[in-house]
C-alpha cells in the first residue's frame, strides 16, 4: 500500500470501483433489537453497556461494508457523548476499520492554532508511541475546521504529511444556515467559503502534499454547493480530494455528488452515513431481508453504489 | 450559587475581584522536575506515567489558583493526545476544579451541526446520565466554533441553557493568519467576523439566555482585534460576556483586554496560561522562590491580577 492518502485513496477507489464511503453515526436507540436486547447491551444508561452495543454494532458493519467500499467515515462525536469509555471505543474501531483494508477517514472536525493544534493532530493522526497504547491506530484521514487560516490548518496538514496520511478542510457546509456564514461575500462576489478554499488549495498544493497520481493529501469536505460552484471548485483545484456528505438521508443526488469528481474518476469521496447503517428501518429492505439487518445494510450499500454508477 | 453561567460568572469575578481566567495547557516537558523525577511518573512515554504526572501537575495548579481566580479553562488538546486515558484525567480535573469552587471553561472548540452538535453538547455540557459515570461533572461552559452559522450553535446554545451553563463561540482569533479568514469583508467594509458576531449575537440576546445580571449565558472568543474594534465589539454587545486570550505569553496588554469590559466591570474573561502555569521557569521567580515551582505559580497569578487592577 503506498505512503501517500491520496495515492491510497486512487487505489481504494479504483479496486472497489465506487468512491462511495459509509458514514458510522452510531445511536444507541436506532440499533438494531437482536443487538440490544441482548442481556449484556441492554441498558441505553449504562455506559459499559451501551458501548458494547455501539462496538458490536459498528463491528458488524464494517464486516459487511469493507469488501464493498473503499473507505468509512467515523464521527467521533457519538463516540466522545459517551466520553473516554467512547473514546477507547472509537479508537478500536479504526483498528478493526485498519484490518478489514479500510481507509478511516475520523470526522473530528478539531480546529485551532499552533501547539494546540499540534496536540490535537497526535491525537488524532499519529499511532501513538506510548507505552500501553502500542497497538492502537489512529484514522489515515480527519476532517478539520480551517476558521483560523493557514495557522489552524498547517499544523494539521504538517503530521498528516508526515505520517501518510491525510486531511479534509471543512470548506462549505450543506446545512441551511451554513450560507449566513460561508456565503458571505466580497466587494467581487468572492464567498468566504471560497476565499477559505484558496487558503486551503494553495496548502494543498504544495510539492511535499503531492503523490504519484497527481492528488494531494490535503482536501475539502464540501457540500450545499450549487452546480456552477461545484464544477467551479473542481477546475480550480484539480489534485484537491473532495469529501463530500449528504448523499441519501441529507438530500444530495448522485448526480450533484459526482460533479466534484474530475476526469479520471478519482477526486470526490461521496458519503452516505444513516441512509446505509439504518437501512434495516426502511420497508423496503425490511420486506425483502425481514430481521436480518445486516443484509439490508448490504443491501442499501450496494444500492448506494449501484446509483453513484447509474448517474457516471 | 445562581442556576445562570452568566450570573455566576459575575458572583465570581466580584468575589475575587479579578476577570483573570488561568489556562490549563499542560505539556509533560515543561512540568516541574519535581513532579516528573518521580519514580511513577518519570516516562514521558509511557501513557499512565504521563497522564498521572500531568493530573499531579494540574490539581495542584488548581488549588494553588482557586483562592485567586474566578475561573480556569482547560485545553482538551492537551488531554486528548493521550487518547481516552487523557480524557479521563480531563473530567477528572474538571471534577477537581468543580470542588474548589471555580468556574471551568473547557477549551474544545467544538462544532458541527444537527445531531452531531447534540452529541458534543451532551459530552461536553451535560453531566453524564449513564451509569458508571454518575459522579462526572462536565465543565459550565466550553468554547464552541460558529463556522456552520446558526445551525451550529443553538444545538450548544440550547444545551448550555437547559443545564445553567454556557458557551463561548469563537469569533476573533489573535494568530496573524487569522485575519486572511476572519478580516474577509464584503463592499461596505464589513468584516467575516463581524458578521459571525452578528450572528452569535443574536442568538445571545435571546430572553431565555439572559440572567439577573443581564448577561447571556452565550459569549464570544474574541482576541487580536485593534482597540477600535474592541470598542465597538463591546458597545455593540453589551451583554456578551468575551473570553480574551492572549493576555501574558500571546502579547495582549492588560490594557488591550480590558477594553473588553463593560462598565459595570464585567462582561470579560481575560486568560492567561503558559505566563502562570509555567512561571517556575521565568528567572525573576526562580530568583526568588528557588525550587519552590507553587509559589511561583501563586506568585505569577497575583502578579497577573495586579497587572490587571493596576490597567483599569
Amino acid at each position: 500500500m503506498s505512503n501517500h492518502f491520496g495515492d491510497r485513496l486512487c487505489e481504494a477507489v479504483k479496486t472497489k470501483n465506487t468512491p462511495l464511503v459509509v458514514g458510522l453515526d452510531p445511536v444507541y436507540n436506532r440499533l438494531p433489537k437482536a443487538i440490544t436486547e441482548q442481556k449484556e447491551m441492554n441498558d441505553e444508561f449504562d455506559v459499559g453497556s451501551a458501548v458494547d452495543a455501539v462496538f458490536d454494532f459498528c463491528t458488524q458493519v464494517l464486516r459487511i461494508v469493507a469488501p464493498l467500499v473503499p473507505a468509512v467515515k467515523m464521527n467521533i462525536a457519538y463516540f466522545e457523548k459517551y466520553l473516554w469509555e467512547g473514546v477507547e471505543c472509537y479508537y478500536s474501531l479504526v483498528s478493526e476499520a485498519d484490518a478489514l483494508g479500510l481507509e478511516i477517514i475520523g470526522d473530528v472536525k478539531r480546529g485551532d492554532i499552533g501547539h494546540t493544534a499540534e496536540a490535537y493532530a497526535q491525537a488524532h493522526l499519529e499511532n501513538p508511541e506510548f507505552a500501553g497504547l502500542e497497538d492502537v491506530i489512529a484514522p489515515d484521514a480527519i476532517t478539520i475546521n480551517g476558521f483560523a487560516g493557514a495557522e489552524g490548518i498547517i499544523p494539521f496538514a504538517d503530521s498528516a504529511t508526515d505520517q501518510g496520511k491525510g486531511v479534509f478542510v471543512w470548506v462549505r457546509a450543506s446545512n441551511p444556515t451554513a450560507a449566513a456564514v460561508q456565503d458571505f461575500a466580497d466587494a467581487s462576489g468572492k464567498m468566504m467559503y471560497e476565499n477559505l478554499a484558496e487558503i486551503v488549495g494553495e496548502i494543498a498544493s504544495q510539492n511535499k502534499r503531492i503523490g504519484e497520481n497527481g492528488y494531494s493529501n490535503v482536501g475539502m469536505v464540501v457540500g450545499g454547493t450549487s452546480p456552477e460552484q461545484t464544477t467551479m471548485l473542481r477546475k480550480k483545484y484539480p489534485n484537491v480530494w473532495f469529501l463530500v456528505p449528504g448523499f441519501g438521508s441529507q438530500g444530495a443526488t448522485a448526480a450533484d455528488c459526482l460533479r466534484f469528481r474530475n476526469d479520471d474518476g478519482m477526486g470526490a469521496m461521496i458519503n452516505a452515513s444513516r441512509s446505509i447503517i439504518y437501512a434495516y428501518e426502511k420497508p423496503q429492505y425490511k420486506q425483502e431481508f425481514g430481521d436480518n439487518w445486516q443484509k439490508c445494510i448490504e443491501q442499501a450499500a450496494i444500492d448506494a453504489k449501484i446509483e453513484l454508477a447509474k448517474a457516471l
